[in-house]
């Protein structure tokens, strides 16, 4: 009896005749002699059908205060329910024994960030002994219980978390992540029409990819999985190819090879002009961002002339003006000569383990964007990855440009 | 703080608008100093929409194992917990603290009859400690949960069980069942027009009339709100009239009075002719029904000839064919002559406390029948309650009469 922890997504499940195709997967499995436990998102738009739902309630209503995340937990959950329950009956008319649980019967706890909430427990007593006896268990993913009994969800994608929980929890063999494509691909298809999907990638190259705006799975599911060491397997739902590994150990002949292109458009630019060169003036700047809960991303200090510098960073483009706002009031306490803001960039970037031992990749980088009439305004580097932010009417251009350069079609995965 | 328990049927929470006006509502008994808990049911046709979904599930199937009774649960409350948590956002957004609850929150412990669970137990607690918090309390209708943390529903109708337990188990002052019509009326509207509202009647009287057709309240519940001596008033949604008031003691001036006509076509008739008076029979012929959960309603025995006798008794109409196959393999070893069936019945009762001891009324029912020249083919009488059985084409006939005749439409209530 091994068991293997499956997860499937919104379009995976998005109507009955899907569902149906997921029950036959699942059986598939179960009769090969592996013990599935699947975890499974709401059907197709319903999160954001009950979301509109609870707007409407509020938007229609005199006062309008917004709703609470409590509340919206409470109704959000019920989509994850019902395709829970709807794939269990499936398997069952399909003459397999499953049962479906919600969360709190899955046994997560959570602390009680509703709308947010992190798994402070998994207690996998009544999943084993569904398992033990024989049955699929199907539970319906993205959210636990609080202390108080209260349900409380793990936010969007938090189903990929429900899986990877469930998975190093149980010490499944494997989580497999069902999704409407098929893996992790070495760019966005639609800006590559030649991006190869990739056999098996580093839970640290994908938590960058991610990041950098691959959106295959959820970041904190990857990192959730990297500190258990549970493998990950990205497949699509209903085609056949093999899908990519995601794992913890670098494999010795994948080393120093850029394995993807990755682009963000959700970007805006920042900057303080000629700001004294003196101890604390990034705390100052950067302290109230944080305390409105506003990410800062990129930043780039330049070197101080006449000891007065340039400070640039980047943010969402959702969180531009807040951020602008807070910041005029800084100025002339930090003694800075101007704020200049500027919405319309974005970030690409390459990933992959061992570039920064090689700096040789930076350059062909540059000089790729540079061949391709693309202009660098910011660039940015971490282990594995090197991140370049251009103009966003050349971001599509540039993700082209590199995966040319590093020959990503062509390379095997 | 006096604790009062609300409850509102499908069709009062049919649509965000319709749920606002329950909200008012609600908010209006909060700021009048009550403290509301409020039981709901899932919003207008969704339990019938999600049955019909896994009913599909299953028609699709191959095989067509019938859906578990356990998954369909888990899947219907989906539905009162999406009416729950919306009413409870709509009360927010309208300034007053609100906080949902499904069954297991709210305290609900069932046993394990999925699809027709009995409470075991109500622990109040939590629902105590959001009162005493100053939050009005919405609770998910129509289930609880099992040892072992299953969903369990009360099957249909049982969001007024879940009111009618909140108000016993919170010493509720009453417990405001609302719901489509205005009250408990003294027949059916739709055949009698000019059918009154009754103000008050007793629990058994009511319960004479729930299970003799008159649809207003599930009878599981009436009969708990006896038990706990709980106050119902039944009264319309969106209307202003004061409702029924279903309560335990007879108001002495109402006694000796009818105080109202029911009437039900889900019936059928079965005669077994010509069987031997001797002790057993009965047993051995009604056994085997109740083994099948066939419920057998009026049974008549009339006195044998030549130690013979004839027995009839009804059963629900869906159940007729089932319960002639079961009783046909006994014909031959009760000695009976035969089996005769008859699909064409119908069940006219009028019901008012009191009546056992005043012989006037069957005689009079008998003749103000005779008078609407409608036969009577079988009798049955109660403590509180008089039924003919007829030709189910005269029914609405029998039922305009027997108004008429008691002066139905003109008695104050």
């Amino acid at each position: 009896m091994a068991i293997i922890v499956q997860k499937y997504g919104g379009t995976s499940v998005g109507d009955l005749d899907k569902l149906r195709q997921v029950a036959r997967r699942v059986a598939a499995r179960f009769e090969a002699g592996d013990s599935p436990v699947v975890a499974v998102s709401a059907m197709g738009k319903t999160t954001d059908e009950l979301i509109a739902l609870a707007r409407q309630v509020n938007a229609d209503v005199t006062i309008g205060i917004p709703p609470a995340a409590r509340e919206l937990d409470m109704l959000m959950v019920t989509g994850e329910h019902v395709s829970a329950s709807l794939l269990a009956l499936t398997l069952q008319a399909m003459g397999h024994p499953a049962v479906s649980l919600g969360g709190h019967q899955a046994g997560f706890r959570t602390d009680q960030a509703f709308g947010k909430a992190r798994i402070l427990n998994l207690e996998p007593e009544r999943i084993l002994r569904e398992v033990r006896e024989g049955k699929i268990v199907v539970v319906a993913g993205f959210h636990g219980s609080t202390e108080d009994g209260d349900t409380a969800t793990f936010g969007r994608g938090g189903s990929d978390t429900t899986a990877v929980a469930l998975a190093a929890a149980l010490g499944a063999r494997v989580c497999e992540i069902y999704t409407d494509v098929e893996g992790v691909l070495t760019a966005d298809p639609r800006v590559v029409p030649d991006a190869r999907k990739l056999d098996e990638i580093s839970y640290d190259e994908m938590l960058e990819l991610a990041s950098y705006g691959a959106r295959v799975m959820h970041n904190r599911a990857v990192e959730l999985a990297a500190i258990y060491r549970v493998p990950i397997l990205v497949a699509s739902t209903f085609g056949e190819t093999p899908g990519t590994l995601i794992h913890g150990g670098p494999s010795v002949e994948q080393r120093s090879k850029v394995r993807g292109v990755a682009y963000d458009i959700d970007v805006a630019k920042l900057t303080l002009l000629g700001v004294p060169d003196r101890p604390g003036i990034a705390a100052t700047i950067f302290e109230p961002l944080g305390e409105s809960n506003i990410s800062v991303d990129t930043i780039v200090q330049n070197v101080s002339h006449d000891n007065l510098t340039d400070l640039t960073f980047t943010v969402a483009r959702g969180e531009l003006e807040q951020a602008r706002a807070i910041l005029e009031p800084f100025l002339k306490d930090v003694g800075a000569r101007g704020l200049e803001a500027d919405a319309s960039v974005a970030k690409v970037s390459i990933v992959g383990t061992g570039m920064q031992n090689a700096p040789g990749y930076a350059s062909r980088m540059f000089r790729a964007l540079a061949d391709g009439g693309i202009n660098i305004q910011m660039i940015s580097t971490s282990e594995i990855r090197i991140t370049c932010i251009v103009d966003d009417g050349q971001v599509t251009d540039a993700v082209r440009v590199l995966h040319e350069a590093f020959g990503l079609a062509t390379i095997s995965g």
